[in-house]
């Protein structure tokens, strides 16, 4: 999750328009993503996105060969944000609550870094092959955090009064919220947004 | 939110299938809801609706006079459920942070069992004028709750070290993600959810 192109804080409107005529394989990767995020990715054609992209679909099969190569490579930057997370010995070390803390927290800032990517990937059906593949690593993502929830219980951590089911869901439900609002030239700033998250997830939102 | 239809907890199936030749207006909306949150509203055409209900176009017609009237349905019952709760006294009086609480536990108890409905609500794009009146309507149902974040944080209720823009949006988010994934048919109870939301929202997941 460090060293994948940060498109969410990048000047996107001004890179994009420079580039409009001259595109590379990740200029039209981010026009894409965010082609298939505003109209979905079944509706949009090739054609489609040449138009958005202001050249022929000749020239955007000179960088990719395919639209669902574009949908790979999207999800694949999401998808490897977040599973880079699990790779870190901050995630792999230590009581299961900080364990679960530190996901948190770094999956909310591969959230607002890789913001149109993500969103691609809260938002897949699963219509294609490589959608459900996709979602089975998104699954597999998920589960890793729903037994760090079922560990940090067992602990003591995380208290036991809340089914524990629902408490995963809820704080994937907090985090994948996100992407409906967090805007990365908005009021308020990734780590802003990072450290509430874990805020209200662990302590919520009463005084005391 | 109490007198209306709850469909959420009926057993859908098998009530569809035995009325699937015989409908009225009703039974029709829960099936054009169904398939509008399958295949999305733009995407179902009457011909469409008319075969997931096994009869003719016109038959549809006899009961409702369009697709649009049908998603006007919808969003009333969806709607109209989420602004029944701001009409409870426990709404309009009392301390702040407890009219919080008890919007938050009533809307996710509308969530639960009017899961199609708000459902369908909630994934609205706004395409139509009938689509940007009911998002105006929901915008003005959060607008309250928004208010009642800053009340109850000028009252020193609610924490002051969250922004509370993020504090807003993180209850929204944490709420509106269990339509993703409640069940009436699961293992966890629609009060047991509503209990757990407000747990969360109010005092964090972290033992204490």
């Amino acid at each position: 999750m460090t060293d994948t192109t940060v498109t969410g804080t990048a000047p996107k409107g001004t890179a994009l328009k420079a580039t409009r005529h001259n595109h590379d394989q990740e200029s039209i990767l981010l026009v894409a993503v965010d082609v298939f995020n505003r109209h979905g990715y079944d509706a949009t054609s090739m054609g489609v996105l040449a138009e958005n992209l202001g050249i022929t679909k000749s020239a955007i099969y000179h960088h990719v060969p395919s639209k669902e190569y574009l949908l790979q490579l999207a999800l694949d930057r999401a998808l490897g944000g977040l599973e880079a997370i699990l790779d870190d010995p901050l995630a792999e070390t230590g009581p299961a609550v900080d364990r679960l803390m530190f996901v948190l927290r770094s999956a909310t800032g591969v959230l607002t870094d890789q913001l149109p990517f993500v969103t691609l990937l809260l938002r897949l059906r699963g219509n294609t092959e490589l959608e459900r593949a996709a979602l089975e690593r998104r699954r597999a993502f998920n589960k890793v955090i729903a037994e760090l929830v079922d560990e940090a219980r067992a602990d003591g951590a995380i208290r036991s009064d809340i089914d524990p089911r629902t408490t995963t869901r809820l704080l994937f439900g907090m985090i994948g919220s996100i992407v409906d609002w967090y805007r990365p030239d908005g009021p308020v700033s990734a780590n802003a947004v990072a450290d509430d998250v874990v805020a209200v997830a662990f302590g919520g939102v009463r005084a005391r």
